[in-house]
């Protein structure tokens, strides 16, 4: 690699125009900095273009053909015709969609005054780093820099994707028809959105859980969530051990043990796997530069963000923790912010979760069993929405919200909502957790009536038996 | 009138099962009081069967239908028929939704031990009770006795209901057919929801807003209604004097004088308008008792909800302040948990108002008017649900969310929201103004990605000019 003659000096570089390296761009845009920002390929990375945003297109038409037959009933004027979906239709939406927010994004970085370069950033040393773009090669010196290139799905052993059968992660959005039988490997919460997107698709779908995996909630979210996989005829295939899946013309077959410990096959048209994050480290250079990592591979990070060499940051889906969005965008704001002088931080204590299923959940705080096993003398609640009025009327009955609070100080530890509105929700939850709240910070304020929230509410009451749609357990009612 | 010998000893007597009634009735039951509840009409009141429930069914039907050519437009299959709305097939859905939701209440009165009865009461002095049910009668000696009989509404001056033409308040969920052409005369909630409920169902829909009045939100909100009024082709007349509104056999002919003082007529096929509440305390009884009322007719109540008699307690819509649920809701919790022994207080100043008109809009706290009239030097900031990608995702991107802040505390005053999700983000801004939140309380936590609450998130950080997807105001953006 040759080194070109001219070093253009510049004062933060960021790598990766993701929602973590974007949102870090504008944040030091907004407070002084001059920032350049190298993307290899599109503005928004895999978030936007592949992930996140695409998959939210697949969710969101998953959800209304769900309540089609919903406004039958009520009275809505229309026919169902032809197949649930027309992919083709779905997939130009996504791409109008994408591209808009794409778009937007590229408008909004001009807007700033951020320099964005289009290439391969490779570290040079520790305050350069060169782009290269074709035949052209440009060398930067940087005051910081913020590494923020995520990473890449790969395949979990025995399965050899092959796009058009064997499927990893978002290049599902390509397919062109709905799978006839489409087999999922894992019950991470985007396998879990496809299985009940595809479901509603038309689709018949397997989901294959490995031995000692389960569904990432709190016991009582996952236990609804099975019961609505087996009334929505979604097959789980539980304390499995996966071998290998092999595609033919046609079919697929997924070879796996049991839980009976028996070998078994499942025949299906396509197979679907969410896979491992693998960091996109390598072609950064950051091993030979020094940078440290994790066993894991994740490039190691202090509280201030920063790698082992002290200007160069790293945010993201290439640093420890779980690889969300939301995570990348927080750690961008705080990165830009350390950088420019600013006392910032991340806590990733509070992230939320929210999935895209049918009905939706979200969860923020401590699960019953994690609340139980930091010691604290746990008091649940649970909600059900069967006994919300809002459920009722817009026919989304199904779910819960469940509520776990420490019974020595009344401190809300835990929000897990399984129901309609939950996305929504998780602003509610989330920021009350963040506030400190206790159950009287809950109970004190007015609900809209009739709204979902009201069930957030209930739950809460239910905790001291003062619910006012839940049947009595009179032992309960305590006076305060 | 003649009372009977045998007077029924009773501990808590609650006139109206309405959603304040019976909230009480619950509580007080929950907190160990022997309650009876007495209705003249159906349990759930005016809200359940007549009002807040019916009116969402609407408002989600007519939420539904106007996302039909979006549905269209991600490829799910089907096939516009016949009318928008058969209205029969509506009422009979909103018929089982109110059924199921009063045999709801019925269940929890009788799992509470709360002894209902039919029939209609009349106070007999301070601390008796007579109910009248047909050629019953039966007196009951209290200890506490909790007015909740609400209002009834009143046609203003110039409109004569017919129930078929012209039409006050909920008379209009008893319509078999969609109107050709809906006049609606004031600016109210309801008006609102309903003159754009109509519109989504078919029917030419014009409004009348009378001279000094307006919609009744933060003059950014009213702004962007009736931009969004004009899209929809709902036509508003502003400034008016409205005089008198005539039936005839197939038509309504309302009179008016317009904003430039000339005699109008609009020619329509229907007429609505809300009305004013006048409180049910005539057959009561309260004046002979001597129970002391406002100037406007309501029950004059101290901070404890007691009336001048102080056994005797009120809540809801015959107590001054504004005619919602969620008020009645909550001072019935609190007269309950007074009545038995607890600490409790109603504080009306974060009433969150969700209105759920196409998009639906949720207020909580100061509009920016209040904040400046009340001494604040006030900091603004609106950021549009066009940049918000869920919103994009779901084509819903009419609207924004607007922040009223307290420029020298950084105390978040009011948030106002016009777009989708709005109203179940209603919980999320009730909680946090509740719990006093500056602007830094909004922007510490994780939102979920993609989500609506993004736009909360990004109008709190453009207050300092930091909004990621907004573009740059430099002068704006602080450091802090």
């Amino acid at each position: 690699m040759v080194v070109g003659e001219l070093v253009q000096e510049k004062e933060l570089v960021i790598i990766g125009g993701g929602p973590g390296g974007y949102t870090a761009a504008i944040r030091a845009a907004q407070l002084g900095r001059q920032v350049t920002l190298i993307e290899k390929d599109e503005l928004g990375g895999i978030c936007l273009n592949h992930g996140c945003i695409p998959s939210k297109v697949y969710t969101h038409a998953a959800k209304e053909i769900s309540k089609l037959s919903h406004l039958q009933d009520i009275g809505i004027g229309f026919e169902q015709a032809g197949p649930a979906i027309q992919l083709n239709t779905l997939i130009a939406y996504k791409n109008r969609v994408t591209n808009q927010l794409k778009n937007g994004v590229a408008a909004l970085c001009k807007a700033n005054k951020i320099e964005v370069v289009k290439g391969v950033a490779t570290f040079l040393s520790d305050d350069r780093i060169g782009v290269e773009a074709g035949h052209d090669f440009q060398t930067f010196q940087f005051k910081q820099a913020i590494i923020a290139a995520g990473g890449t799905p790969v395949a979990p052993k025995g399965v050899t994707p092959d796009d058009e059968r064997i499927i990893l992660s978002h290049k599902i959005f390509s397919l062109q028809d709905v799978p006839k039988h489409l087999v999922v490997l894992g019950g991470d919460v985007i396998a879990l959105e496809l299985a009940m997107t595809f479901r509603a698709f038309g689709a018949e779908v397997s989901i294959l859980l490995e031995k000692g995996t389960d569904f990432p909630f709190d016991a009582t979210i996952t236990k609804e969530l099975k019961r609505l996989c087996k009334k929505k005829k979604i097959v789980l295939q539980t304390d499995c051990e996966f071998k290998v899946v092999e595609a033919t013309e046609d079919a697929v077959h997924v070879h796996f043990t049991n839980k009976l410990g028996e070998d078994s096959t499942i025949l299906g048209s396509h197979f679907y796997t969410t896979g491992d994050i693998s960091v996109n480290a390598t072609e950064l250079g950051i091993d030979r530069l020094g940078i440290e990592r994790t066993a894991a591979g994740r490039v190691k990070i202090n509280e201030q963000l920063q790698t082992n060499i002290s200007p160069i940051y790293a945010i993201g889906d290439l640093t420890p923790g779980p690889t969300l969005a939301v995570k990348a965008i927080k750690q961008g704001k705080v990165a830009a912010e350390i950088i420019t002088g600013g006392k910032s931080e991340v806590d990733l204590s509070l992230l939320p979760t929210v999935v895209h299923t049918i009905p939706p959940i979200s969860t923020a705080g401590l699960t019953e069993a994690e609340a139980k096993e930091l010691g604290y003398t746990v008091n649940v609640s649970q909600f059900p929405l069967g006994s919300n009025g809002y459920a009722s009327i817009v026919g989304q009955k199904e779910g819960f919200v469940k509520i776990v609070a420490d019974e020595a100080t009344d401190l809300i530890l835990g929000v897990h909502i399984i129901g309609e509105g939950a996305v929504e929700l998780s602003g509610m939850t989330t920021i009350a957790l963040e506030l400190v709240a206790r159950d009287e910070d809950f109970t004190f304020p007015h609900y809209a009536h009739p709204s979902v929230n009201e069930s957030i509410l209930e739950a809460v009451e239910g905790l001291v038996g003062r619910a006012i749609h839940m049947a009595p357990k009179k032992d309960l009612v305590r006076t305060k």
